[in-house]
């Protein structure tokens, strides 16, 4: 529960000035399945309650949805009758339970020397360098974490940390995109057609909040390539079987190749912004604008690292499970 | 079944020089689930067999896995007890019942005024133009299927062409991405967490053999920009909601809100290519170099803009059923 | 939620001297998925915390597993690390979550006209009027209710409390058989092979801690029986097809036939027994005798009623939603 | 392969004249999954073709539903667009690909030493033999199948034939139960609430078209019984964990407990009979009567003992797999 609340204390806001103002303890407590410190094999469940929670601030979007928010389909969806304060459950909070399920996950897979690492590769313009996608290790992992910010290049961070300072005072808001890679896997992890490692690893990470964009290995890059570039060549180290290049971000097939599994999440901008912005009011079907107010995140992506470890260990730890 | 032929036919090679010079004959054969030709509620269980197989051009491959394929993980996985030839049931090939099945749902959503469709948006530097995330039409999918590549625009296919046809002489091939919209769709489909429309669309669209990346909406590119820019205003059209531009892809919170669904998907190059490759012998684990035989695509891309709209369409019909 | 409550005390111990002496309090809290008295859309999450453990009362059985309990298979199955005070995970107490997602369902098919009901038809060799399998109704789910105990015939309730005193006096207990109906489905309900209505029933009746056998209209006794006895004959009742007997349960091919959806599940006396008996201490593998302590029923059949309605109103609301 | 022919074909009609005198060769035809002998690892898809099909004798049912069928809930289901010929998807053919991926079941839990088998307990009036519960073995499965019906005690088996015989004759139809029983699993399988042994078991074994009840150990006997007569008490037998009795039938909190499983299956008479019956005319909403023609057995339970073994055998190897 140590290392879990660790974990759980990354994601959590108080980074300093660019996180939220809430206060959120996500203290997690746990009602069934812990015996003497380990899982005792009934189911595990665990409540982290929202202690700082002000719906009020919420009264002002009730009718007036919130732009690139979940306001309004939830509202078609459940016919008004949900409750919209605070994102209802589709709010970026939902991340802690998540983050507490891939804690746990992250736990499991150390305990088979299998390790998953994120850092933030780009906020707006600034980037930091990316993970070597062939020598990628834990080390790398561990560099991230003691950063200010989760970032191998601390120069990169502190760019970063600028263009998001700059868009708080704005009262606009930036976006970005974490790197995430996974390490010590064997090969042959994975299931055909819908059931694949990128299928798996991109169910999960869809969701949470705010991510619009997955892709593995060279991705998007990859795909504007030739073959004989963006192959990646076999050889024999010692008696492993390795690729020179890692273009297929450890994946063949929807299965693990040995290789580091390796991709990248786009984050969309935090939604909401302090800048006035075009809406309609739904009880009067009118257009109308809004100011939103609420103490939100100039750039969750400052948060996001944790996030996607979570979610990628949850669908890697899986995997494992069904080989 | 007429209509589901039809669909069956732009999947299949053919289409001149570029595809495989595999015959496909493609014919779905239906063992159960059709009668008098209309569903009849029973499980539809169709066949299509593969009539022009060649193991004998897989030999080479048996204990020298090609780069970038599944044939190095398929093996360790199943402990070299897998039928190897052609691929196993990681070929290209599967792409036939999915489009089979997604050629059902495409029938289905048709019947509910919802429809998908595809193009491919860029191959190598080729580019489309893309669709008008705003504005975008069972129109625009009726002019993708007339010109002779699932293009909008005819010169940007045939810059393409003549791009396959260059990685072609070079014994090489080249990748792409197909842009998919599905237009009709009502607000509110889609759930919480890991079963949100993104989610769903991921999880059947990385069912592709080749796709390596996913992004909606405005995807990486929003990821870098500012939330000002990036967030969606509403305004009231007639008595209908939508948005101003279309950054979000459809979806917010997971769930659709009204205006098309656009999504890209990233296609690395075909692996098989006829130049030489690095890579290793298995049964005496050496280093060895390999030349492909084989009848393959320079550009699976040309044949995966159906592809992409069946999972599309897979993934949307099943969140419609569960709303 | 009062009407939840409600349905939870049934299950409830306190019905005099003839339950546990354990105190439940049984009430339900609500963490999420109710806003303003209704279900908002969000995941409905309700913790019934056990107020009245006392785990010390499991000391003695540590090592010695109890007879006819899931002591002995839990711990080989958790390789001893599972929390053995009260069951764990296993406990008969694990019927308040069923109950309070049944209750919900309960309430769920009475908003379609579709009730469900039960009884005690058997405490040893008490027995209780059957329903009517073809007249039973909702008037007979009332009638059941305001008994003392739950059954038709008060007459026969009586004897039953006679009968599980004795029981008790004699430090031992006793098992029965709860009937249960279903009345207002439409025909058609339920899915071929593994997921026909009998197959749903028996896969959440058999959830319930106790229940060793389950048969749905003549079950066992037709099984005995000629094709030309069991057989239920259709006819018309004005426009409406109903059949003249109900020896199918109100189920054909797995599917509803419109008529009442009647079953049995037999309960095991409860393991739990003053009297001392045989077992082995598992610290050292010797055999060793047991005597129990605790607090326990002498016939969980007398709180078995609400159980069976909730595993039959999940099961049945389950292949609604499914239709 | 060949094994699981001869298992189909325990289940095929041919044994003499108290079977269908339909001609069902069985045979199964693989499609994938099976390379040089051995499952491969791609999905194991197998069609068994129903050559002996005779659609015209279903005519007189298509508006005038059989008693007891799935005809009507199916007509109902499927707004009457179904293929009613044979009983369609409801036709207790389905137990052929049962038997198959039955029969493939038994071979994987042989690899383990886990055995499976089934006999005739009672058709009617006459009752075989039943397995000891305590003591069942191999050994009793071995005698089973070397007898004309599958039955322990062959005296049995010949008052069952003439009980079938007389109901033939008389244009009737007879029903029974399978006894089945599991020997060789270890402790620990099988998973809390609603994924016990008894609800896994009860949901295939359901599948199997007619069966209308389920009983483990003492079953509906047991809960007539007191505790301190149905406790099974545990002894050490050797290093081993034995129960003196198996009244529990090998499942405790829906776990193994080393013993062997054992149950019931009840199965109703075949509803096809030849003596005329009372039923409706679903095109014109009048009462009518019907006389079957088609050829059908007189007695199901003949050929049920396979497909009580095949279900039973999903089912424990997917708990298997679960553990």
């Amino acid at each position: 529960m140590d290392e879990l609340r660790a974990f759980l204390r990354r994601r959590a806001p108080g980074a300093g000035e660019l996180t939220t103002a809430r206060s959120e303890a996500d203290e997690p407590e746990v009602l069934s399945g812990l015996y003497n410190g380990a899982t005792c094999g009934a189911p595990l469940a665990i409540v982290i309650k929202n202690a700082d929670a002000r719906p009020a601030d919420y009264e002002a979007t009730r009718d007036v949805p919130r732009p690139s928010h979940a306001d309004y389909p939830a509202r078609v969806k459940f016919n008004n009758r949900h409750d919209a304060s605070g994102g209802g459950h589709f709010s970026g909070r939902l991340t802690t339970p998540l983050c507490a399920a891939g804690g746990i996950c992250l736990q499991l897979l150390r305990e088979i020397n299998i390790f998953v690492g994120a850092h933030i590769l780009r906020v707006g313009s600034a980037s930091d360098d990316p993970f070597d996608p062939v020598r990628v290790s834990e080390k790398d992992f561990c560099a991230v974490k003691i950063n200010p910010l989760p970032v191998l290049n601390r120069e990169a961070g502190e760019a970063m940390r600028v263009l998001i300072a700059k868009a708080k005072e704005d009262g606009d808001s930036v976006g970005g995109v974490i790197e995430c890679a996974a390490v010590g896997l064997p090969a042959g992890l994975g299931d055909p057609m819908f059931d694949g490692i990128e299928n798996r690893v991109a169910q999960i990470v869809f969701g949470i909040p705010g991510v619009k964009g997955i892709e593995f290995g060279s991705g998007f890059a990859g795909a504007a390539a030739r073959g004989s570039i963006n192959n990646d060549a076999f050889y024999f180290d010692g008696g492993e079987v390795r690729t020179r290049t890692n273009n297929c971000g450890g994946i063949l097939g929807g299965m693990t190749d040995g290789m580091p599994v390796i991709f990248r999440a786009a984050f969309k901008p935090t939604p909401s912004i302090a800048a006035g912005q075009e809406s309609v009011d739904l009880s009067n079907s009118t257009n109308t604008s809004l100011h939103i107010k609420g103490r939100h995140d100039p750039c969750i992506v400052l948060r996001a690292a944790p996030c996607v470890e979570a979610a990628a260990a949850i669908a890697l730890y899986d995997a494992y499970l069904c080989r």
